[in-house]
């Protein structure tokens, strides 16, 4: 078979490709990140590249107009190499922040979107309990004293003994690894060792024995392990401070964007195991940019709280989701074991342990768990609900007697996947949207005030209820005919589009705009959300008004306009005093469990106790569906002061 | 260095030797077996060799008679390789049972003298408490309901909420590896599996999941780890049943004798790994003769199950016994925790548990817990006594009370070694002996009925008991001058012996004898047991009449005359049905522990419970000791019916 080379712009590398290989297996065969959100089906359009050079063969896409396939662009999951080729990348077509995977020491790019500091106060604000300070890994230093003729128990009992002068320890374990250099090490540093006490399953394991007093260094990692971006917390497991943060995406896309793509790829030969290697490739990174920043020594990082989606735990312990899936949508286990962090080869200290939040069933995980708790939900007198708005809307309601959930399939619309520009919330992402009801000129603010690349999730609500409040489309979502401005424009397929930034504003050489299309998918997300969560209080028998507070949890960003996501029929026309933004609520209950071990055992009780509803079956979730794909939605007596709004402006 | 051959008889091996190097190196080295009881100090005269043909350089010796070294005898560990040789060695010298090392089918020689029908039946008339089956692994045969839409738990749950059908299980585990494997293999089982339920420390863990019903097929093994002995059953814990037994000589013995010796040994460089090896060695070719022997697959033996003392229990564990003997005398752990027998490199089911019986002491161990709980003793109202007969005397005195134990270091003189023809109870040992008060003529009995190779401890008993008898030995031990018979000969030396079989009876070359050395020996060795027991019932203010019963455990074959046991002031002169011959108490306990967790509970209650008295520091005991170096005793009061007896006859 030929072989052609292919060189890379701007990064100026040329790797190896056979002939008919597409560009992206050549890519990624040779180390050349390129966007791929749907694992190479086509039917993202993430991956458009500009062949400068040489001859492709590609066949048509709707994702590429005509001008774009003048200038050059294919998507480079379907062009197929036919020579030599020069290609470029194009910014929107870069994989993300992959920067951080290389483990350079300042990794924290995307650190600003994360506020521990913040997440912490909201959490201490609002749930009413406070968890006792017991980490899942805790050093205790001993000096034990030392064996006479009276006092002459063996050194695992004097050990065992001493420890329990610290708490009550019904069951103690240790592994034989300890015990072979146990009589030599406590004699050897007179007695005077630390130990590493971990939570293991309702035991408590001696996870290591070290000499001396070596106490005072302890430190843990939190981790949310999304579907679209990994973000992981360096949290000091003594003085309970969040000491850094940093996220990637999870490069788990390359072989699909949702859960449901990549449980197929699991299911194919080797594909499980690629998937598990992405992300712990991906966590391993930020570990490592974490210790490096933080000048924290690896061994001394003796635990990993996770929380992920059901299939994102799946994948990390490489355990099959197939089943997931499959009717009856089953997954292999909800409340996983506590095991060696080193078992599925993260690093940390070898010996170090690796939980995982509990799910509930196999759409709801451990990350809506950890959102409940963090949230302070199931401590609460009155109503409240959870709404964590990702490619998967999970909404939990209840309050400290009972709780109810659903999963509303939402799409990934306000993750910046299925919209024309959208992007996650990261560098450059244009996170919040003002227009002129006059003028129509556009005022954004972009993530790190950066030249804009695309639009994020919260741009998204902006844009939309902005597009709505200034009458440029109607209730529907289409754009209203003969408005006088240079920002609505026509594609060469005669769809109408909007310009948000115009090219010479951006990074690219494009427009930033949000198409007919890209309305469509945001009404349907936002309407997916709305419906499950009206179906939840309607099966509750209750009504919007019942609920004390609304939890917004997502990775919009540090920035939410609750106003605008009720404009637009997101959020139900309530005070807005009844919602409070959470960021990003997993990590946060992640990292509260992996500082206490009562937060812990709180989550279990959560999710024990949590009880799912299946809204893929249900009628009432469809009626409501449809009448939520209006803006704000079809009964306008829902939302009065919407309704003012629109007729006031 | 030169380089020279020895070719060793009558096995016909040739190995190549280095100049200098001693006979015994060279055929440790080429895998040749010779007694090696001392572990090379030249201090136990067992590694007795004779050179047919070439040089050799050795040191005279004290083992080596005039006669013997002009037919060619030298010691093994002394004699250094001047030339090629020839070399044989002497049945008496050849290192016991070592055929069953290779692993061959038939590897149960030995097990003639094992009775496991008859140590059940003794324990069930004994013990009080019948302990419930719940062997230490138990498999378990489920159909699982397969998940539906309306019950849609994780597998996992499913599975714990099946098991816990079967039983009350607080504390369920499973690691990793069988969480992964889980989804696929209910699915393509048909929920038909088998599961391996595990005791693990206060937990209970799924340790396999196989497909379908193999709920038919599990065993385990319960050995007996002895200073000299290694003991191997194959129990079905199923059914209960003992399928076969196997024994062999503890191939440590190369490192050194007694506990001591080999504990000075593992303190070296690499004498740990070693003597680690050795063992693991020995009982994975126990196991592997068992489970050929009786067609049983290893992988269907799940569980093992060890009783050995304290520093049996280290070794076989890889765990430094260095501070066993250094005082305070504090061994690393006397309850170790469970741990897959993989980790020691032991071959069963490569999941399988591994359980120790939990010590008391550095010098009371597990051997002697499990012998507690198979004499039932621990259940009793009336106190009764253990003396379990070994390198170290052990003894142990209670009821359900209280249970109080010291050890006296009888020396290994009962188990063979440190006499002159001693051997251990294996096929050709001379068991049982009567001698004519007139004729001075000897009856005897072997192990097997074999040509004699030497005496194993119930013969010594008889022996030096007939001595007594029949007037050839006064009660100090001493040969009685002016005896009309051949079989008290003199040695070059001019030591007195009685040759208990000639040389023309036995297997060798020589004549069986036992020396005035010996008989020393013997009597120092009962001394110590008889001082031992005398000590322990006077410091709980009792004396021996107020003692209900005695268990006397040991590796005597299934032979002992409770009645010549008396006579030597071994056991206190009373009605001999307060005797009772346990046999090999050790492995009957390990048998029980392995069938049932109630059991073993019961054994780590006896070890919590028992008080250990130290008599090395103690005056009373050396008092006792000195007072009972007489044939039977100094005090003749203590024992009126042997009184009567010597009189009489």
């Amino acid at each position: 078979m030929s072989k052609f080379k292919i060189k890379f712009s701007p990064d100026e590398k040329t790797i190896q490709a056979q002939a008919g290989q597409t560009i992206m297996d050549a890519a990624q065969a040779g180390g050349i990140d390129i966007n791929n959100a749907c694992g190479g089906d086509g039917v993202c359009g993430k991956c458009r590249v500009i062949v400068k050079k040489g001859d492709v063969a590609a066949p048509s896409t709707i994702f590429l107009t005509r001008g774009d396939v003048q200038k050059g662009y294919v998507l480079a999951c379907l062009a197929k190499v036919g020579s030599d080729l020069e290609v470029e990348i194009p910014p929107e077509s870069r994989a993300g922040q992959q920067q951080i995977l290389t483990g350079s020491a300042s990794g924290s790019e995307l650190s600003t979107m994360y506020s521990p500091v913040e997440e912490i106060e909201i959490v201490a604000k609002d749930s009413e309990s406070v968890f006792a300070h017991s980490p899942l890994a805790t050093k205790i230093h001993l000096t034990l004293p030392a064996p006479t003729l009276q006092d002459n128990v063996s050194d695992l009992e004097r050990l065992y003994r001493e420890i329990r002068k610290h708490g009550d320890i019904p069951i103690m374990q240790t592994g034989l690894v300890n015990l072979k250099k146990l009589g030599r090490r406590l004699r050897e540093n007179n007695w005077d060792i630390t130990v590493l006490l971990g939570q293991r399953n309702q035991t408590t394991e001696i996870v290591f024995i070290k000499p001396g007093n070596t106490a005072d260094k302890n430190y843990g990692i939190a981790v949310d392990v999304g579907t679209t971006t990994v973000v992981a917390h360096l949290v000091d497991l003594i003085t309970q401070q969040t000491l850094g943060a940093v996220a990637t995406h999870n490069q788990q896309q390359a072989y699909g964007d949702d859960v449901i793509s990549r449980i197929m790829f699991a299911s194919e030969d080797g594909g499980l195991e690629k998937l598990h290697q992405s992300v712990v490739g991906n966590i391993n990174n930020l570990i490592s940019a974490l210790v490096t920043e933080h000048n924290v020594s690896l061994s001394d990082v003796t635990a990993l709280m996770c929380a992920g989606n059901t299939t994102m735990t799946h994948l990390l312990l490489n355990v099959d989701p197939t089943y997931i899936r499959r009717e009856p949508y089953v997954a292999t286990a909800n409340f996983v074991p506590v095991i060696r962090s080193a078992e599925v080869d993260l690093r940390i200290n070898r010996r170090g342990l690796l939980d995982c939040l509990p799910g509930v069933s196999s759409y709801v995980g451990g990350d809506i768990t950890a959102g409940t708790l963090a949230s302070g939900l199931a401590d609460a007198d009155d109503v409240c609900m959870l709404i964590d708005v990702g490619t998967n809307g999970e909404i939990v309601m209840g309050n400290k007697e009972w709780l109810v959930c659903c999963s509303a399939s939402a799409g990934p619309a306000f993750e910046g996947s299925g919209v024309t520009c959208g992007m996650r919330a990261s560098q450059g992402a244009v996170q919040k949207v003002d227009i002129d009801p006059e003028s129509y000129q556009v005022q954004y603010k972009t993530i790190g005030d950066a030249a804009p690349r695309g639009i994020c999730g919260s741009g998204m609500i902006d844009i939309l209820a902005e597009l709505l409040r200034c009458r440029i489309i109607d209730r529907a979502g289409h754009f209203i005919e003969g408005l006088k401005t240079d920002r609505v424009t026509e594609s060469s397929e005669g769809d109408k589009e909007f310009v948000v930034c115009f090219k010479n504003e951006t990074e690219s050489d494009r427009d930033i705009i949000v198409t007919q299309a890209d309305i469509t998918n945001l009404i349907r997300s936002k309407g997916a959300i709305y419906a499950g969560a009206a179906v939840l209080v309607e099966k509750m028998g209750l009504t919007f008004n019942d609920i004390s507070k609304f939890y917004i949890a997502g990775g919009f960003g540090s920035y939410l306009s609750s106003e605008k996501a009720v404009l637009i029929g997101l959020l139900p026309d309530l005070p807005l005093d009844k919602f409070r933004f959470i960021g990003n609520a997993s990590i946060t209950g992640a990292k509260m469990a992996l500082l206490s071990h009562a937060a812990m055992e709180k989550v279990d009780q959560i999710a024990a106790k949590m009880t799912y509803i299946e809204l893929s079956t249900d009628n009432l979730f469809n009626d409501q569906f449809v009448s939520a794909l209006f803006l704000p939605h079809t009964d306008m007596s829902l939302f009065p002061t919407v309704s003012k709004k629109i007729n006031k402006d």
